[in-house]
């Protein structure tokens, strides 16, 4: 049986740095358990343009051409056998992450922390598994999750990214009247204060280094005070720069007018100066939540948080959030979510999507957040 | 040293069931740690009415005559020695139970149990402590909680019936995304509902015997699905009794299209028949809240929920809250709140107020809810 | 292709009630992820009596033969296909249910609430799934836990009660130094009060009707104060009933020196009037957790639960506990455990270890609490 | 009136570094709400020769002369004025720390973090409080805890080192069954493993550079698996000392046999590498608990723990742990617990007392691990 008796489908395929070709390829139909899903929305996020430029995503480098893609919705095409909870037409988000449902993680309710899980568009596992930049995928049934009838696919490509948070929120035990404060306000400081404000938060600020961001947050109401930092030469010595993570913050903290600090802070630049801050921002008895990763060491002001009980929690990828995701996005509490998605483009246009996403702004200098790929 | 010394202010005095006399009382200077209010808004509560209709209130009856009144809020006149957290001319709730903060249950965060607490207005202590209905009231400094700027007096005294439903929440651990259902919308019932939707509840149903309730609930946008029981004879067997119970429920939530239950039931009823159809209302692993308390015996399908994992918890009165409605209530979160207060009488109406709480309705007609008394 | 070709086992198989043949049965290969599994012991439990006296279990009945047991450990003699984590030669211990794994409650670590689990030795499904009365049986390699090296199978088949009241403690959030109470101790009564010991309770006491349970509670190590309850004649009213329960509970406490009550309330007959008292036993703020489930609507002092923040759970078998609970028996904590089985039989003997259990004495006239049997 | 109406009792008083003086100091009669304790026991820690080593601790410097000690019991022998839960001749253990029992820390449970505790022996607030190093102090009686029958003065000074790691056991939410890692075995580590056990941890293995602690942690059941790290030169970049640490911790853990890490550790050593070498020791998803502090500021791997799921929690003092310490160390649970008392002097013998503890050695060569002074 030759190949050429599957219909064909495209795919923008990732061979190197800044190598993205558009591919045809044969549609297999999908095996026992898994789902073939036409592919309608799919959000471009920073891991994803970590590959596109560098060909590799930290420690991981691509071994294979690789799919990338990871944040997605899309329509039922048809079902493999033994799968009983979909039909072909209905509309689904595509969970990435497929972990084994065998393990002491996966059986307690934390598979995010499952070492045999395998997760679309990386190339940590080997061979890859591709993702969801492309026009069909078979993914396996246990991992797609319907839309509610009022969620449309690009608000569903974004339960990815609020899948983060909303996991981040409850490792964090993220309570009704607390404040929250937001380190670094891309796509996903967003989320995090979008979603902050919906738990009812008592404040929500946010804190980054780009003033154009700043104000979007401020005028679409995600956090209600901002702090634009100054950019700054290094430090010439650690002491220097922990004195000056220190100082800086507490002018944070006057200008917020909250001296005592924020209950749980959300720390999404992974920039080891922000890490300092953070510690130095939560209030006695609060949470530092690192959402977002970059530095892999970091000098940390350590007694300031032991001695306040102030738990420095790291959040990985989500687990059991997209029902609550996809009931968040359609029930319209994000209020002004939909404003995050600033550019949507072509499969065929994917490796321009890159790069005004690595630029941050577009030829008419708007500001660039999330990038949505259709086919 | 005669009386006359102290100036004068007037309180309403329940001598006896109806028996409200408005008196002149002389204002003795605080003490060590206590502060003077003027009392600027009291709403009535149920366990006032029943005070005012039988002078007793379940188990306890009035030894002396005793000011009712524990919902309030008012203005710090003056403070007495060792006071250093409050000044005249500031603006505060008055939180109306006194702990001892000397027991485990006061140490460790949980002074609604301490065995020790007085509260004002009640007549469980004897001899009694004075409640708000009253010009002016002496009451200890670190019970008295401070309003943002912009929270009202009325809506200050709101404060006290939200603490309820907060700690009941916390109780439940209500989470974002949960589907809640509440039994019985009077004002209880109505805070439940709002703050479910304010935690971001995916969605809150609520049932009654008073379809005028409902659709107050309803057009407020309190609750977006409801079901008016209807009245029906009182069963003839406890059998008879559970099966009604059981087959009712399942119309309910058949006609809610939510068949598998509700994460976290919030019972403010207090009747027999509405405790046994909560437990069948939450779904397998939820929770059914005891906020209403009025049957001192059920007859229960316990095995219902034992095999369900359905968790029956009560939660009497609420402890470490007032900060946390204080911010909820100024902050505009509590959509439409404040439409729960319909009538608005002054100190020397108190008599008629209690009536026509009891009466339900008022001479136009109009449904009573919230009735709020300034002096 | 006869059925001849396959090796030949014996299962003790139920018709009806007290109606077990053995049987030989062929030896089927394991499927896909299947395991086979000799099994070397099996606890019989207080269900499996059930269903051998009646022949059903509550509301279910057996509708066709069924092999009884779920308490068990073995030896792996083969694996089917796709199976990773298990080689021949290994020892067992046999989780009986097997959920679903696709579920909210599966993915989310409550999969005893999974509503596709079916359960080796239930009729709950049809056709049923037969349990571990029976020398060889295949069974999914997901739900079989490695033994410890120094755990005997006999150990390990202790591993299914001991589930149980881990399950419990969990709900129930047991923490060191809280007081215990245990009604009924049984096997499972007794199990929950080595468990209490052995978390650190600062008090451990049992109650009972049968003396000579409570005096092998005390002789070794189990629960250090032991009361045993009167029989009586059936109260005539239900306040009559209600109220005997609270003096007598009350009698209880003050013959323990607790008259402020218990943390944590294992309740483990069943009966009403046990319930009853288990809510006027717990201490204010404690929890009543339900684990023996015989009647199915209970007249309940309700507002001396709610009222006091008493919570009422129930728990329903167990949840990833079975790695816990064998590493706890081969550690030697559970101090006299092994003193539970007190009865060995061999297969055929199934039927006369029934009836021993269903007399709960022997010939001897010596207790019998936990038979094992043994092919 | 002069002093001299009142009576006379003793107290080592430090001036300065090294210079402890025993002075007679006149008796005040106990205000309202405090009691007259005749001190009978108290444990030298840490914190107090650091103080008299250097007549300071970390920030905080003497700027009066201070009498340390507050590991303490004694016999209540005189109330004053308000005191109604205890009476002379009462045996108490004394909780150094005062809360102000107002602020939202005190109220909610957490009043280690109070802002205005003061600490009987500690500089930071100014005057001092003085410590339990005198025969007689007055206290506050709230924070005084009557003795179980069976517990003794030295036991019950114990209780406030247990409280430390009752509390940080408590904040790691530590379960039965969970494998358990100490960072350096002291007093404060040694207490961490025997409360460890008394949880029923599945495993206990201890770290120290001191092979002589590590022996009397194993020969005395505390721990059963010790590893003695290698003392070497201090590397020379900050890159070369995390990689020695995460080599060091895989060779620990191969060692004990328990390559995917430990449920909790408890780092007691405040040490930089231990602290690095923590977080790798950590399973996934498990925690590190910063029990020691020494190093203000620490390079940590920081995306070895959040990638992981390790939190990296402190804890500072303890809270509402006084009644459960006590109840553990009377219980006898804490198998071997009063051979941390190593020595016994004379409150007259304070300076050799500090001096033996700082030189970790008697004149014997026998190990000091607790020195008790009595009267």
């Amino acid at each position: 049986m030759s190949p050429v008796a599957f219909p064909i489908h495209r795919a923008a395929v990732l061979y190197g740095p800044k190598d993205i070709r558009i591919e045809d390829r044969p549609v297999w139909p999908p095996h026992y358990d898994h789902v073939q899903v036409a592919v309608k929305s799919t959000g471009l996020c920073g891991s994803d343009l970590h590959y596109y430029m560098d060909g590799r995503n930290g420690d991981f480098a691509i071994q294979n051409p690789l799919v990338l893609g990871h944040e997605a919705a899309g329509i039922v095409v048809s079902v493999g056998p033994g799968v009983k909870n979909l039909v072909p037409g209905q509309r689904v988000a595509i969970e990435a992450g497929v972990m084994c449902r065998q393990c002491n993680y996966c059986r307690s309710g934390r598979y995010n922390l499952c070492k045999s899980l395998w997760f679309a568009s990386s190339a940590k596992t080997i061979p890859h598994h591709d993702g969801t930049l492309q026009d069909r995928m078979n993914h396996p049934s246990h991992v797609l999750h319907p839309l509610p009838d009022n969620c449309s696919f690009e608000a569903a490509a974004l339960a990815e990214p609020l899948s983060v948070l909303i996991h981040a929120s409850k490792r964090a035990d993220l309570q009704q009247g607390q404040r929250v404060l937001v380190f670094g306000v891309g796509s996903i400081g967003i989320l995090a204060c979008a979603l902050a404000k919906s738990y009812g938060a008592a404040q929500v600020a946010a804190v980054d280094i780009n003033q154009q961001r700043l104000d979007f947050a401020k005028a679409n109401g995600f956090a209600s005070r901002t702090y634009c930092l100054p950019t700054v030469d290094k430090a010439k010595t650690t002491d220097e720069q922990l004195r000056r993570s220190r100082e800086t913050i507490q002018r944070v903290l006057a200008s917020f007018d909250t001296p005592d600090g924020y209950d749980v802070v959300f720390e999404c630049t992974g920039a080891e100066s922000c890490i300092q801050m953070s510690i130095h921002a939560a209030a006695t008895g609060g949470k530092v939540m690192l959402v977002g990763m970059g530095s892999r060491n970091v000098m940390l002001p350590i007694s300031a948080a032991a001695l306040r009980e102030v738990d420095i929690q790291g959040s990985f990828r989500y687990a059991n959030t997209y029902p609550t995701a996809l009931s968040l996005l359609a029930s319209g509490k994000l209020q002004n979510v939909e404003k995050l998605v600033t550019h949507r483009l072509r499969l065929h246009e994917t490796a321009r999507a890159f790069d005004l996403l690595a630029r941050g702004r577009d030829e008419q200098g708007n500001m660039v957040m999330k990038i949505m790929i259709a086919p």
